[in-house]
Parts: C-alpha cells; structure tokens; sequence
C-alpha cells in the first residue's frame, strides 16, 4: 500500500524532470537534415554506471545498433551519442564506418576509449549518414553538458513526433530516495520487438548491471513491448537504462527496495510507452486491448494483437462508429481455436458479445458512448485459463495516410 | 505451348460470359439494406451437378456458412441463394434459424430438400438477417432464372465493391470445349483463408465431386488465398465451384484434359482474385509481392505478406514514394532468421538492394519511375533456397480510411 502511494505521488511531479546524480545531457543543432532542428544528443554518465539495453530484433538492424550491441560487450560506457534526422540503416558498410567515426571523435573530445561511446541514430532510412555535420558539431556538444538536460534532450530525439515523452520519479527508500527519468521518441514504425524506438532511462540507483538487465528486461516486456501503432517493427528500435549509484542506496536481489525499483521503472517504461501511442502518427485515440481468462500467454497476444493490428477496428475506432463485428471478426481470425460461445467482448463495461452473437441487453447508444471517449478498453474474456495481457494501439486516420505519403517531401 | 495459347485466347473473350449449359441465374431487388439495390442472387443447376467449396476459416463463421457446410456434408445442392447488404454473421442461434428459414422457403418452390440449398450472406456484421423480405422475394427469383443470368448475378453480390468481377473462358478439348465462368465480390476485410470473400464458378466439365474439390483446393490456394486488403479475414469466405457435367467432356485424374482444366480454373480464380485487390477499398494500385530463394514456402509467405500487410509501405506506394526502406525494414521484422547480405530487393526490374544495403547503382530516378505506374511488383530474392510465392495486395489510401470510417453511415 505504501508502495502504491508513494509512487503515485511521485508521480504526480512528473512534469518536472528530476536530475539524476551522474548524469549530464547535452543537445544541438548539427543540421543533419534540417537547419535550426536540436538533432544531436549526448548523454554523459559517471565511471562505473551499470547499463543495460535492449534492441530491436529486425534482421536489418541498423548499423549504430550492431556497433553499440558491440561496444556493450565489452567495454563500460561513458557516453551516449544520438542523432534524429538519419536512422543509418540499410546504409551497409560505409553505414558502419560512419558510426565508427563518430563514436571515434566523441571519444577524442571525452578522452575515452571509441568502444565507450553508443552510437544512436533515429530518421529516414536508406541515406547515408552525414558524418562531418555530426563531428563539426561534437566539441559544442561536450562544452553544453549539464545535469539538467533532460527537457532539451527530450526534443532532441523526436521526429515525426509531435510532443516529447519524458517521466521522473523520486521514490522514498527507507529514509533515502532514488531518482528515475526517462525520454522516449517514436511515433510511427512501432512494433517494437524488445525495445521501443528510442528511450534513454537514469537512476542514481547502484544496481549491479545483470540485475539492472533483468529489470530492465521485465519493464520492457511489459510497456514498450506491448504496444504498436502500424505493426512496424523499427530497424533501430533502442532501450538503454544507466544507474549511476550517485544515491547511495544499494538494490540486491533480496532487498526490500527491488520490488519497489522495479515496479516503478516498470510504470515509468509503461508511462513513456503509452505516450508513444498517444502520439501515434494520426492518432486521435488511445485504445488499451486486454485479453483475459486465456489458457496460455501466446493465445492472449495473438488475440490482442491481431485486434491492435486490425485497420477495419482502427478505422471504426476513428469513426467512433461501434461497428463492433469488426472485432468479433478480429477475434475470429486470430488464429486461435475457440469456443465461440464462451467469449465474451467488452467496450469499456458494455458487454457487446456473449453466446456466440451480439449480447441481448447490447444497446448501439451504450456501444456509442464507449466509443466517443478518447481512452477506450476493448475486453476479450476467453474464459478458459487463467492467462491475461494488455496491449496498447491507437485508431487509423486521415491523418495517418497523409503523414506517411508525405514523409519524405 | 497449345494449351497456353488456347487458354490466352480464350482469356481474350472473358469481357463476354459464356453461359454454362445446366446452370441458371436469377437477381432481384429484396430491399435488404437499400431500396431497389439488386441485392438477391440464386444460382440453381441441374440434378447430379458435382459441387465443390471452400469456406473462411475464421473462428466465428457466419451462420450461412455453418448451416452450407452442413448441408453439402449430406445432399447434392440444387441452389445457392446468395444475399448482399447484412452478413447475418454474430447472430447467434437467430441467425441460424434465418438461415434455415430461407433455405426451407426456397425448397418448397423448388420442390426439393431444404438441405439442397446453400445460402450465403454478405454485409454488415451483428446485424439481424430481414428473412421477411427475402421470403417475399423469393417467387420472383424462381421466375427470372435464366441461363443468361451471370452477368446480373455478378452486380447483385457487391458490397462496397465499385466493379463486378467477372471472367469467362472457353477451352478447346480435342474437338469439343469446356465452358468455365465465374464471378467473384470483395473489397474490404480481404486476407481470405481457404477462400474469398465470395465467389461462384461454373463449368459444364464432368468431373467425379472429389477431384473437382482437389482442383477447387489447387485453384483457391494460388489465387483467393494468396491477396490481401487489410489483413481481415472475413466471417463469410466462400467459394464455390459447380460442374453440370453438360459439355460431355469427362475429366478424370489421368486424363490429358485434367492439366488443362486445373491450369484454367487456377487462371480464371487469379483473375478474379487480383480484380479483387484492384477494386480494394481505396486502392489505386496493384502491388504484387514475388518472394523467391526461400528456404522454405513458410518463409516466403512470412516475408511476402509482412510487406503486404506494412501500412507504411502500402501509404508510400499510394504516395509514389520509392521509400524502399520501408520495404527493407518489413523484411527484417518478418520473423525469419535472414544472412542480410544475401538478400536483394527488387522494384520490377530495379535492384534497390544488395549486400545489406542501398544497391549501389540504384538511382531515385530509378525507382520513382517505377513507383508512377498502376501495377508493381515489389521482389524478394533471398538467394538461399528453391522456393517461391507470390501474393497481391494494393495500397493504403485516404479513402480506405474514408470508406471505413463512413461504412455504417
């Protein structure tokens, strides 16, 4: 209970990014693609920070995400370099050099080893990155690095977004406090697949790094995994959580404090992923898809996601129209065998399908008012398991087509 | 080399439906949905007419296709009654007991068994069936059977389609000939399995009903089950192929006529398949998706429709945009494990990438060229295998959202 309510008002103070401890950000313009546009992110952490990071699992992962998986392996980073306006994917070789170069000259100016640098990189695909805009700006990069950049990164990392996502937590431990705050970017291109497009999370924890990739891991599977907006899966989806130990409060395994700094890291990762989805390309609605009483994890997913995929829903969805055969067909076509008449369908708490057909006490106007809201539920009961999810997609507009015809010109 | 030169010139006529001795049409205005909409279909054959069908998969099949898959378990058909504008699918047990009632009050007209006749619906889901309207109509469909009837009955199917779909070949058979005509709807909520959205095939070939289904099975899986709208199986798929057996000519499994009559309905199948996806709701285009090289058919159809299902790259064929790294990225979602530097992508003849990324002598120019036209061929040469597939699908335009977003208005 104390649990609960602590993290509930921290969260609260959300819209303030705390500083965490060990931790400097900086951020500029190097006109990658566009004049005047803040496109490059530096992330700089203490010695000794634990990180942990999860990837896309696209087979045609970007150049920057091969080179930083690389880099992890075998070196503890100092920096983190990021760029929008270029994702330097399906770039080949001169992709991966390009990279390297970077992380090269980032780790001059820092006086580290190159491997100590992640390179990032977010943007349209397919063109070449433009590496001496990206080092001419460097110097300018390290000179601005201050503790309180979390806001300025936030915008620096978007692009077809059209609001920042960011969350901070303080959460009381015993009678010390760690700090949590995160940013993520993504808008269209999500399905993320282990990792969302891009989202950079700071403690002062000091949390041993095969800890900190557990729960970095859980927290994933459970917000930027579960969500999509078009079905696409990003070659340069990327997840990275630092813990710079700065707060003095230790987390082991059997503390007390485990639970506690996992289920917030959890709800901050679900906060920011639900953010990505409300800003969806096109998006006017944020629906959350719950499947329940499943006889395995799988059977929930599919369901869940073959509705969060469906354009007929997304679009009636849009519409407001509670055409609520496009669900039930939705469910039908999940691959899953069913018995048809144990499923039950929810709008929010209006029942609509029960025994096989439309619920007898269904009215279209109870249907309708579900489907005026901004944030709706649609309910699965499989009722034949004890297995649930939750996944979170949003509705298929106008908007949405024009966005993505446009988005090269 | 005769048979495709027979075939091509038969094809040459297929503006023309050719009628099939033992096979009578009639269409008539019910008032299902809309006032003076052809909106009634029977298609009624001669007693011993050998039938084969397919039906959706999908879990919650519409009444219609439950009550025909058990009536053609136990009696030859004499008449299939087909209505558009409510798919009496998500009705429960009323929707059963409408059925049966159309089909009992057809028979008694007839004079045959109520099990002797398939009904079939199409429209809007959860709605219930106006069995009072068709039961009124039922004599003035009984009344305008005619042989000539193909060409009305493929106006009286259509939902939201905005053309029939209709071909007619006639296939010489040493000195006799084989009539094979067929009509198809379907627009939206298309990703059949084991069968469109509907569509109605007649021949006056004579053929024992089992190899008829094994050719029906062939047909079906090169053709219906091989196109894609929006990835939304429907509740009520069917198809349905009938052979009066009126040409006299006999096709038995060793016989010489066998491949010929295979190769044609396969053919007549993909032409009414790929009208389909060319009167997609909102489509102007039609994009063919060839994967070959594969290791395995499963992992040619994964690769083949995760591009044909990616909004992102159905948006930028709408667009004429040759953003091929959209197509990129879907092959790298797709799930299969994949040596990146072996696979090439190709816009029709155009090599837009090779050795893990941009081809180097791929040209904008290039591409753009290709994405003008109204047909194109996105292909997939994973160098690691034998196999191949191809699969059809269109693009993703303002006006699918407008078409769905406005259906029930």
């Amino acid at each position: 209970v104390v649990r609960v309510k602590s993290l509930s008002s921290a969260m609260a103070n959300s819209a303030k990014l705390h500083p965490v401890a060990g931790i400097e950000l900086a951020t500029v313009c190097a006109g990658i693609k566009k004049a005047d546009r803040r496109d490059l992110v530096a992330i700089k952490m203490v010695p000794q920070t634990a990180v942990a990071a999860v990837f896309t699992r696209n087979e045609f992962r970007a150049a920057p995400v091969l080179l930083a998986q690389n880099h992890l392996q075998t070196h503890k980073p100092v920096c983190l370099l990021i760029n929008t306006g270029n994702a330097n994917a399906g770039t080949g070789q001169q992709g991966m050099a390009d990279a390297q170069e970077s992380c090269r000259q980032l780790a001059q100016l820092l006086q580290c080893d190159e491997q100590q640098v992640l390179p990032f990189s977010t943007g349209v695909i397919g063109e070449n990155l433009p590496v001496q805009k990206i080092v001419a700006a460097l110097p300018a990069l390290v000179e601005n690095l201050t503790v309180d950049g979390w806001e300025q990164a936030s915008h620096g990392i978007l692009t077809t977004d059209t609001v920042t996502k960011a969350h901070s937590y303080q959460i009381p431990v015993a009678d010390q406090s760690i700090t949590l705050t995160g940013i993520a970017k993504g808008s269209g291109m999500i399905r993320p697949n282990m990792a969302t497009m891009l989202a950079f999370i700071g403690t002062d924890a000091q949390i041993e790094p095969t800890l900190l990739q557990q729960c970095l891991n859980e927290a994933v599977t459970q917000s930027f995994n579960r969500i999509t907006v078009d079905g696409d899966t990003s070659t340069n989806d990327a997840c990275v959580l630092m813990a710079t130990g700065r707060s003095g409060v230790e987390i082991t395994a059997d503390s007390a404090a485990y639970r506690l700094f996992c289920d917030a890291l959890c709800r901050l990762a679900q906060e920011l992923a639900k953010d990505i989805v409300r800003d969806g390309e096109g998006a006017t609605k944020l629906i959350t898809v719950e499947v329940n009483g499943g006889a395995s994890m799988q059977e929930c997913h599919d369901v869940a996601y073959t509705i969060a995929h469906s354009p007929l829903v997304k679009t009636a969805m849009f519409a407001s129209d509670p055409n609520w055969g496009r669900i039930l067909a939705a469910v039908g076509r999940s691959g899953v065998t069913l018995d048809i008449n144990a499923v039950e369908i929810y709008l929010d708490q209006v029942c609509i399908v029960r025994d096989g057909g439309r619920s007898p006490d269904y009215t279209e106007a109870a249907g309708q008012a579900v489907m005026e809201q901004n944030e709706i539920t649609v309910r699965v009961a499989l009722n034949r398991g004890e297995h649930s999810t939750q996944v979170w997609t949003c509705d298929f507009s106008y908007d949405y087509v024009r966005i993505n015809a446009e988005y090269r010109t």
